[in-house]
């Protein structure tokens, strides 16, 4: 596995997570289809298991641990998403978590986290190395570290979700045109990148991130891992990084036809819309990619798109700050 | 078909759908479960087209017409799911409908019936009669009533939830203990009740009703058919009707094992913890099952529970009032 997963590996891990990982729902809306001029088929991922595709990753490379690891725990740093999702396998396969979370993660986060029994050890975003604590936690425990993105049993267990979209896009007898999903460290795209490069190879694929942390769209530019540095707030918590991962890069190099990027408003609308038509609550980081084709980012007419709509933990306050067009400016 | 569906009618209105209707998921959430110390599988028909179960009915009531009727088009009468059910499924079979709506009908409703090409005719819930209203038009134009619960037709098309929901559960390799689901008129319990009758037997079935409009539980309790009079404020648009259906209590009376009664309070709980928990958004009307699992209204302990959460057609404004706390008094 070390050049990043291949199609086997992406089947394997989805014998894995039989009976634990959720099939998630493709949904469909005549009005927004009709508005588009487009189909969209949108895979709800934020009916996962603990409410994100993360669970997908997180439980592939746990369930694969040898015993020696398994006893000693795992740790992981995480926004919230990864976070739930590591906390969740743990307790399924019993085995001890620590989660490094910042201070300001969504408190639904941080809640279900604790109540999936990890042990939490909180940082402050601004001043502290979350991959610092984290290290001094292994180097005390000896517990395995479960990376966000960067490791290929994480890219396979998220490419399982490309699987199931290909075999619910053949059962409706359509090709998806385009598909998009959101981007942080670059898992999510990679792992299904590589599911629809064999499976549906004649899909363009498209990652969507929020302004001011597009570090994948620039990178795909310049064909090399750009980083940026930004002081942008954004709502979209859980893609905040600023250089994409060196294995998800290596694949979404090769594979992606590009890189899109939504603005605040753009995605508050996207909530607004999944609210009112697909009847499912996205968080701000699953929402980009309905935000793209809302927006328009890419020519949509007559086309079949796949949009991954990945998460869908938001807090009560944020979600109704969104339906109060707090961000529609 | 005088009488009341059979299960017969029921398969023969799901070849209808197919293709048409969408396969609703079932939704689980560890933590609800964890919590309630039992299983609960919650049909997500919120997810269904127009946003709740009425489509079902509507559309295999209508494309059974035969051609002299579907020239002269459907009537309706409905505060809104069954409006947009008829409009949809008319839209998609080419025919043409009005609806009489209350004035004070949800906006979403309201739109959404208007957008699927409906002629809407208003009225004031308090001075007019609907069924009036119908039966003017009905006699000018020749067009066929679609009634909201009380025809075989519909009733056998909202029995094809129950259907969907019996091969769900088997999957799922258990059986359900319990069946909840909410009741206006009665339609979806009735429909679903035949389904589980046959397929199901060992099931015990509930209809769950909103403080004060509890005519279906009190009817249960007198063994006849009795209507209330309340002046309640209720939010649950969707359930204020004043007595049962006689077709629907025939088939009621015989296959409920009772009815249960939830609070605003209750309700507006039950569609916090889905929009935390099981991510879906639920109107008031909708989420009554699920109000009465979490106030346990029944014995729950090890229980496999089915829960029908039947639309998800709310105002964002009322959404947001809910995440405030506006009906926890």
């Amino acid at each position: 596995l070390k050049n990043g997963p291949t199609i086997k590996d992406i089947e394997i891990a989805a014998e894995s997570l039989t009976g634990y990982a959720v099939k998630t729902p493709v949904l469909e809306s005549d009005k927004v289809n009709a508005l588009l001029n487009c189909r969209v088929l949108l895979k709800a991922e934020n009916l996962q298991r603990t409410g994100s595709f993360k669970f997908r990753g997180a439980f592939n490379m746990i369930s694969n641990l040898i015993n020696l690891q398994k006893n000693k725990g795992v740790v992981a740093f995480s926004s919230g998403n990864h976070a739930q999702g590591v906390a969740a396998a743990s307790r399924i396969l019993n085995i001890k978590s620590t989660i490094v979370m910042p201070t300001d993660a969504p408190q639904i986060k941080i809640n279900n986290t604790r109540n999936d029994g990890a042990n939490i050890v909180f940082y402050n975003r601004a001043d502290a190395n979350r991959v610092k604590i984290a290290e001094k936690i292994i180097k005390k425990t000896g517990a395995t570290l479960v990376p966000p993105y960067d490791a290929p049993e994480i890219i396979a267990g998220q490419g399982t979700l490309g699987l199931e979209f290909i075999d619910q896009v053949k059962n409706r007898k359509t090709k998806l045109d385009y598909l998009l999903g959101p981007c942080s460290g670059g898992g999510l795209i990679a792992g299904n990148a590589i599911a629809f490069k064999e499976r549906s190879p004649e899909t363009l694929i498209y990652c969507v991130e929020p302004e001011g942390y597009d570090d994948t769209a620039l990178s795909l530019k310049a064909g090399k891992r750009k980083s940026i540095k930004t002081n942008i707030n954004s709502f979209c918590d859980a893609l905040l990084v600023e250089i994409p991962g060196k294995l998800t890069f290596k694949t979404n190099k090769q594979l992606l036809a590009g890189g899109l990027v939504v603005s605040q408003r753009e995605t508050a609308n996207a909530i607004q819309v999944a609210f009112e038509e697909y009847k499912v609550v996205l968080e701000p980081g699953g929402a980009v990619a309905l935000a793209a084709i809302l927006s328009k980012k890419i020519s949509l007419k007559g086309k079949v798109i796949g949009i991954i709509c990945s998460g869908g933990n938001i807090d009560g306050s944020t979600f109704r700050d969104i339906l109060d067009g707090k961000y529609s400016y």
